[in-house]
């Protein structure tokens, strides 16, 4: 089943300790389209300038990505330059230019419209429950959001997260929403706000989901999935989204929504996410196949599963 | 198969968002010594005041531990204060005071010399290799060290890796005594230095185990085991020493040391932490039933494993 994925398509400059890219195509979309067809068909919406050609285009469109979402306005795509050099957890931003994105309205073609699932990428609270109420068919909402809407539009936040059934944030983004440390306290008043589960992603460590009370399925148990001791992390960014691409890809790809779907689901997060920082940019996640990727599972399987 | 374990003995006063207890029995050995109880005999060296009485001895004794290698030293027991008031995942340390500890010469009395497993808790490295030497018929030896090791004495830290079979020791440590920062090569460069295996702990998020090639079964695959997501951390202090007693406990358990005995090993390592942080002090582990330790043991395999 196909998947609608709302959020940032951009060029990236990028520094790590592996080296360096200049204005490589990313943006949260991107990588989570990327990641996400692989598993199922993924349509995008999203804002791209002049500077965004065919050639990029045909990126997303050999993966079977739709792209008639994709708005075509005057001038420049939204462009970031960032750096991790001291460490690999977190960027430090050197600019951020929105160019075509700072206006950024989200316009659903119609023929999106029978999708029953949506991604929320991260972009204005406002914008992403806006999408969600115009796709009335939609069955499962994943969406995602940062510090930044955390801080600034707390209420408009709250809105959107009755209309998420499955929010994807990190360790810290849990801590800021619930002002809660304790991570299981703290998931427990983000389930509270409206998502039936909190996917809680831990970056080298891995990911966990918590469920509501009888969201899914039985009872409350978390459930938590491996990262990769990865050799070298060449380049981090994108990990996140390209996470949620493999968790909500192979969910969309599956005839039922229900536990043990959604615990397959955090592993092949984190398998596509292992995969997405081996190269810069999205570069691995161009050229992978389903084998690659469903050996990497029985990889994540065997790191974590008794005998 | 009983386990020989060599460290600390303290009186520990602790403050945590939780609250505050002041000179409760504590030290490695005892944390150590106490959740690998639970699994085989064990026998400690240690040294203790006068202030240690037989109050305090009947903690131990009433687990069946052999206290006999507890020397009784003019004077007062090692003392350590410390708060977790900003950060549950490290101590600041108000003061130590290492009284009788100061002067530690461990002495294996001859009734242990039939103990077929080590356990080397923090000490001088140089004091663990004397240990480990004069205990011929150790089979398996489990160590751990610290940063003021591995910045002091690297020299006599080195000699003492050569003797270790499991070393278990935290993240930053790896990165401290390989000079990496990836896991994994900084897993491999400690593997080069001497022991078989390396129990990486990574507090909130687990450990994982990184194998040499060829030790204890075949490849080099890690593997990782969870911990629990903890409603309230009481008190972190011990949680380390916890972990080792749970895996060194279980593994003296086994007939057999093999991959499969390890892995399990790690998860109930995972196991005694996530008991130890429940409580103030040694509490928790003072308390348990081996019916709790397996109910546990079946929550981090729901936790981790797909149906």
């Amino acid at each position: 089943m196909s998947i609608v994925a709302v959020g940032s398509v951009a060029f990236d400059s990028i520094t790590t300790p592996s080296g360096s890219v200049q204005d490589v195509l990313g943006g949260a979309a991107t990588y989570f389209a990327l990641a996400a067809s692989y598993f199922t068909q993924v349509r995008v919406v999203g804002v791209v300038g002049d500077d965004f050609t065919a050639q990029h285009e045909e990126v997303l469109k050999s993966h079977n990505i739709d792209t008639r979402g994709i708005e075509h306005a005057p001038g420049k795509t939204f462009r970031w330059g960032g750096q991790y050099l001291d460490n690999l957890n977190e960027a430090k931003t050197d600019y951020t230019e929105l160019n075509v994105f700072e206006n950024f309205q989200p316009r659903i073609p119609v023929e999106y419209m029978d999708s029953q699932f949506l991604f929320l990428a991260n972009i204005h609270p406002t914008l992403q429950a806006a999408v969600r109420l115009e796709m009335k068919d939609v069955r499962l909402t994943g969406g995602d959001t940062m510090n930044f809407w955390i801080n600034r539009t707390r209420k408009e936040l709250g809105e959107t997260l009755k209309l998420v059934n499955v929010l994807l944030i990190n360790d810290n983004e849990v801590k800021m929403l619930s002002g809660e440390k304790s991570l299981p306290r703290g998931a427990r008043k983000v389930l509270a706000m409206g998502p039936q589960a909190l996917v809680v992603k831990h970056g080298e460590y891995g990911a966990t989901i918590f469920f509501r009370e009888g969201a899914f399925g039985v009872g409350t148990h978390p459930f938590r999935a491996p990262a990769l001791p990865i050799e070298e992390v060449k380049d981090p960014t994108g990990a996140g989204d390209s996470f949620a691409g493999g968790f909500m890809g192979y969910i969309a790809s599956q005839n039922e929504v229900n536990r043990e779907v959604l615990k397959r689901a955090l592993f092949y997060g984190g398998v596509m996410g292992s995969f997405a920082v081996e190269c810069f940019g999205t570069e691995r996640l161009q050229s992978l196949t389903r084998n690659e990727i469903d050996g990497r599972f029985q990889v994540f399987r065997e790191l974590t599963h008794l005998g």
